[in-house]
């Protein structure tokens, strides 16, 4: 069968959540840089097709600073996506659980 | 609402491209390299849940070999991807239409 | 023969070059994004050992935007890279030139 | 100063790194995919300028399956790099040491 109009807005969240992590992940970070590298990224991702709105969030705490930076992983942010697709909303998450990153779909508009 | 299997199927499918896309654009390739590259990105994003398959074809025809290499974009290859979720199979494909390396969902199992 | 401190510093301000091009080539880029990716990656490159300064500058006007947005390679950027390491200081370029982005060390100090 | 051609051979055996480095950390790769990855990273680099040949070891034993497959990171591997700039040769290593991919000039020739 051809994708429903929310079928493929899942797809368009899943893209944009694929590149977030695999353009960024391995990007030297420290915190007194995290801040300009979650604008960049949110900023970036945002320029992609059917997406609202990319929200960002690396926590400081969770920053290895014994050489004064640490390299990017999913596990040290937070990430929330919205993605419009004809008329269909879409609000996917990224955040650590039990030490590993997970990428979900939170809803889906009717 | 909460995601179907149908749309999370989508979704794992558009994480895929997406991080296929992001992981290895850029990458130095020639003709007499494609082939490694091609095992390469298969092997690598088939290790993701929920994959099934992968086929990742670069078109030697398409490499700028002014300076011997170029690095690697969308518009030089062709990649379908099978994704496999709580029995729903999707398949996915990019290709170049006009010059612009298109991410699709081409079919969704019922 | 062992490397001399000069040729150590040469070599760290090589890695920063082909950690910057590597890490964010492909980084989706609009003229109204490119000041937060220029600062991220200012930033980010910082943070590694021996660099004292980085200065990125994407070109606006390099930026198709046939789409909205284009990918980020080294043809929108000239960058320059300050190196210390013992003592000696390099400095390192990237400039297109002829369409090629070429990474070229301008000085190093006695 | 202008750089000699000791520290030019240098200065390209840190882009190779470097490029190495962030082209490909971050890569999903298990003990069966490892060998194409090290193909495929060879392969690509030594399509660069100046540089005669490319060695990566990804050591499956340090590769965490717990999810079946890891990213890539510099603890995985262990890399030599060859290069050559106007009759001077470079050889450098990238190993991990105390938990910490370190990347070194090994020698140059005269």
């Amino acid at each position: 069968m051809e994708p429903s109009p929310r079928e493929e807005a899942c797809f368009e969240a899943g893209i944009k959540f694929g590149a977030l992590y695999h353009q960024f992940a391995g990007t030297p970070v420290s915190p007194s840089s995290s801040d300009s590298l979650e604008r960049a990224i949110e900023q970036s991702i945002e320029n992609q097709p059917h997406c609202t709105s990319v929200s960002v969030d690396i926590d400081p705490e969770e920053l290895d600073t014994t050489y004064g930076y640490t390299e990017l992983t999913g596990e040290h942010m937070t990430v929330e996506i919205e993605i419009e697709y004809d008329g269909r909303n879409v609000t996917a998450r990224m955040a650590t659980e039990e030490g590993y990153p997970l990428m979900a779909v939170e809803s889906v508009s009717e």
